[in-house]
């Protein structure tokens, strides 16, 4: 690892060594395609959609009944309500300052409910109240005070130290104080505050915060929580964090946590630990993670399912665990330069996190089921639905986690674009963009990228400004492409083939050189490692990143996404706007009075050969319920198993 | 219907009316065999072990914190852990004299604590405490006096009334008060207090127990509950009964709901009640069990799957639904006399009911799971358990309903074998037994089965008494004998071929004529309807009633039983000992750092031909740590497929 010179401070990580430097949102500009449209909504809807709802639901309410003295008795939503007022600033402080009206009237109604010593929060501490930290297991107020640092690191980095950025800065102080040595020995049941202590401590240069951050992450797993139903590994507790071997437990903490180890092993040159979050990110993705990128295959906690265990139908896969793996990989990316982190965080941008929010922008899904088996009837508009019922996108939750994580993770999107390093510019993402940047010399570089990626494969990347010197353009070669040609094109309109991982041109470029990339974006039959038990006997469809679904919407007569088979002996192949066909045929199982038979006998089934339409995973349950599948069983065997 | 009219009080299910008349424990003797096993070890371990531990968890205890007033700081165990006492009690009246002493000392502990208006719960209603009722939804009160009023049902049938029968009296008078047309308007969150309600009508002939019963059944369904997150289902009080169309929501609620609701109909004459029961029975086992009758597919809320959604490895199938389940086929059996609710009863009994008690009768499983990915450790012999991690038996839980269920079906499982009508003796389930009753007009009748029944398939009835006159025994002909040949040998030795159902023989029966039934249990693979997407590309096995599993105890050099291919093409043969030995290999696939792929990548496996040895699934676990599965794998087709 290097030292990283920052050229940029607006930054949602900030890291100072590391393999790759990255870019800020004053560097990297998403001008158009499918990002863009998603931004510009996240803009111009969710940010005042997740706004009102808080304030519908009393959630920013609770501020003004605290420093009003009868919170204990009018304090609405769950105990980390606070949080996603936090979460909401950080993301209109990332959008910029048409949103610094709306930051400083927040800000305004935070900062008398903040105590002298900088505690902040509304559910606990206040007479009639429970004491503070007298539920670390559930309480989740370290986990509000992170949120609360990292909207302040924010607002400091994109709109300069204002109200918000002193009152985390407060905030902070007071965890060291309550949770460094010789202080409070616990560590909170959710894992958040270790990332924004280390992006606090990135900021301000200030030592304590990243030492308490370190603290937490080696208590972690000697048993400083309590006992759990869902056991100790449900946060985390149950291991050493460098001892341990694979994520389990609540994905969402999980994922904040190993982020938050990372950033630590970074700062603090520890690489042990490093090593020990890459190995659990391998084992995580090699055997509990959804095609879509999407974590987590428990309702019950919310959780990890044991390796291999990822059943479609009930796929949990959290919207914020999705997020939350973006962050995780996005900071390896940093710290490697391996471009198999760039490759699960597209996986997971367009399959997972961008399936959340509706076209609007004013509703989402909390949970990204891969299998919904009934149309779902559209949840209330006018009240909070329950967060993991996946048959349709809902405005608010009861649990509400996810609109806001959303909005400030599109807010911050083209940051995780590009990097740069000595030798040049790497792309990790590809969209539409402009990229103003120096090197490491301080060499200006400028290139803007044209592209209708995902829909096609064409990435076009020209150079606006370039030093008078050799340098590496590095662009990432999709992991998805393996088995099939990609061919890149240099500036002299040569053309080679490149394999996944990292293709780099070294050459001296001029402004007005091209350069391009041709990933072909054709559909795919994928199949799943046989030990994932309930794909077995299945397929899906990827077109380039784009994980695609059956939706009952495409589907004659009424008949239900259950009925397809395809034939994975045929090719499934691009139809009209974006679809996919899928060869195949619709079953009708005759129905029984008990669903177990001898082999030997057979329940008959009527078939009707059909070319199945397929959609982009992101884009179903848009046009009203609808059941939906990923994975699509394949025709049965010709032939009769029979006796010898 | 016609009426009954029981020649014996010993009846743990007593309908007035109904297709065929219950015997009671005095009427049939089990002999020998698998149920004499495990009746014997319930009575000399299981019932002293229940009652130790909640002794030692302070749950009996909770009576005597009551009598001296200082049970609000003093309360142990969940709120429902009252109904553990009940349900041991009932139990050990079942049992018959050997735990008179028993009896009287538990229900002495428990007689202080009842207050005068009959009133009995250890946690709420006294000073410190929460109010009576004010917790409908999660409170357990209704549920808790359910099982009091059923435990004095058993003590009043099988002892004689004593003070525990008058105790549950004064209770079941305060819940008709409290919950009577005019009082409170509320149902309890659990369903129980309408069995035990019908059963005390039964008992002595008190219409308004009765009413009650039914009026709890008409008022739920109705918004009675508050909301909760998992939703109204959860506690079935999102549609009336006689509206629902199948089991939904937490499993356990809904089958003493349904078994209530048949209780009701019974009574009433309510031919649509007892019809909609039925229809949502029917619905319930051909969509929603598990191969050995296990009902409860989610973790999360201990609930029905949507149709079809049976995963193995998250079966929750708990313990107290396949009791239930059991309790709800025998009320059906009785009032229809329908052969397919034996069917259901016998596979549930020897698969679920047999499998949650280890060998020595003092741990069980609380979910009986399908499929364990991960050998267990050993649980704890001091302290309570989670109640759901399934890898081995557990001694006692947190939530401990199970072991004192498991104690009274056992105790009255003789019950449950045969019954009589107009015509003659039916037999419902195998097992050595004697059996001596009377017919309809008074004569009398005296059978002894001797069977090794499961592990072999011949019956032989012989007949000790008979009326001098014509009379009809019955046999069902198990439904898992379709497509095999079944022959029944009459005393004559005439033998002929029966078919699913019901085999009927109307002769002038001789003492010491013997009737011979041979059910041919060879095993055979099962395949699962397409539908059940969790089980695609596997089968499993049964032999006669019993479903078989794969444990890894069997397998050489360590391995797992997810390395088990089996060939449905090749014929499964039994071993020894009880065991079967299926056809197949042992794969070993190669770990990948990502386990989706192109249909046309493979990835290499390593194979090893074996015969698989499969045990039968009530005794798995029972040799230590294990992984385990039913449902195993099929060899791949032979053939890539290839594009065209």
């Amino acid at each position: 690892m290097r030292e990283n010179t920052a050229r940029s401070l607006v930054l949602p990580v900030a890291p100072t060594r590391g393999r790759l430097r990255p870019l800020g949102l004053d560097e990297v500009r998403i001008t158009g395609g499918f990002w863009a449209r998603r931004r510009h909504i996240n803009a111009t809807a969710t940010l005042a959609h997740c706004r009102d709802w808080m304030e519908r639901e009393g959630w920013t309410g609770n501020f003004r009944a605290a420093a009003e003295g009868r919170i204990h008795r009018d304090r609405r939503g769950r105990e980390f309500a606070d949080s996603e007022v936090y979460k909401l600033l950080e993301a209109m402080a990332w959008q910029g300052a048409a949103y610094d009206g709306e930051v400083a009237a927040l800000t305004d109604m935070i900062t008398p409910a903040q105590h002298p010593d900088g505690y902040l929060n509304t559910a606990f501490g206040r007479p009639g109240q429970q004491a503070r930290y007298s539920d670390l297991e559930w309480g989740h107020e370290l986990y509000c005070h992170g949120h609360l640092v990292q909207a302040g690191v924010a607002q400091s980095r994109a709109r300069g130290e204002g109200e918000l950025a002193k009152i985390a800065r407060r905030a902070a102080d007071h965890v060291c104080t309550a949770f460094g040595p010789g202080g409070n020995p616990g560590v909170c049941g959710h894992p958040e505050i270790e990332t924004a202590l280390v992006e606090l401590a990135r900021l301000t240069g200030e030592q304590r915060y990243l030492d308490q951050a370190a603290l937490f992450i080696d208590r972690r797993g000697h048993g400083a929580l309590a006992d759990a139903e869902f056991g100790r590994a449900y946060y985390q507790d149950d291991l050493p964090v460098r001892r341990a071997e694979v994520l389990r437990g609540h994905a969402v903490r999980a994922l904040y946590l190993t982020a938050g180890a990372v950033d630590v092993a970074v700062e603090t040159g520890d690489d042990a630990l490093l090593a020990a979050a890459v190995r659990q990110w391998e084992a995580t993705v090699a055997r509990r993670t959804y095609l879509t990128g999407g974590m987590g295959s428990h309702h019950r906690d919310e959780s990890f399912g044991d390796d291999f265990v990822l059943p479609p139908d009930r796929a949990y896969s959290e919207t914020c665990a999705g997020i939350a793996s973006v962050m995780l990989a996005w900071r390896l990316l940093l710290a490697t330069g391996e471009p198999r982190f760039a490759d699960l965080a597209e996986r997971t941008l367009f399959n997972v996190v961008a399936t959340s929010p509706s076209e609007d922008g004013r509703s989402f899904f909390y949970a990204n089921t891969l299998h919904r088996r009934h149309r779902g009837i559209a949840p209330p508009a006018d009240r909070v639905s329950p967060r993991a019922d996946s048959g349709l996108r809902a405005p608010w939750f009861a649990v509400s986690c996810c609109p806001t994580n959303v909005a400030r993770t599109l807010a911050q999107l083209p940051a995780y674009l590009a990097t740069v390093d000595d030798d040049g510019v790497q792309l990790h993402q590809y969209a539409d963009a402009e990229l103003t940047t120096s090197l490491a010399d301080g060499q200006g570089v400028a290139l803007r990228v044209r592209t209708d990626y995902p829909s096609g494969g064409t990435v076009a990347v020209r150079i606006g400004r370039s030093p008078a010197r050799p340098w590496t353009l590095s662009l990432r070669i999709p992991a998805w492409t393996a088995g099939v040609t990609v061919r890149l094109v240099d500036p002299d309109g040569q053309r080679r083939t490149v394999a996944p991982g990292t293709a780099q041109l070294t050459r001296l470029f001029r402004p007005g050189d091209e350069i391009r990339l041709e990933l072909p974006v054709t559909p795919r039959w994928i199949h799943a490692d046989p030990r994932i038990d309930a794909t077995r006997g299945t397929v899906a469809v990827q077109r380039g990143p784009l994980v695609y679904c059956a939706e009952s919407a495409d589907l004659p007569d009424g008949r239900d996404v259950d009925a397809i088979r395809v034939d994975p002996s045929a090719v499934p192949e691009d139809g009209p706007d974006g679809t996919v066909r899928a060869p195949g045929e619709l079953v009708a199982p005759a129905d029984t009075a008990w669903p177990y038979r001898p082999v030997d006998e057979h329940s008959p089934a009527a078939t009707d050969p059909a070319a199945v339409t397929l959609v982009p995973y992101h884009s179903w349950a848009n046009r009203g319920p609808s059941t939906m599948r990923v994975w699509l069983p394949t025709t049965p065997p010709p032939t009769t198993p029979t006796r010898r």
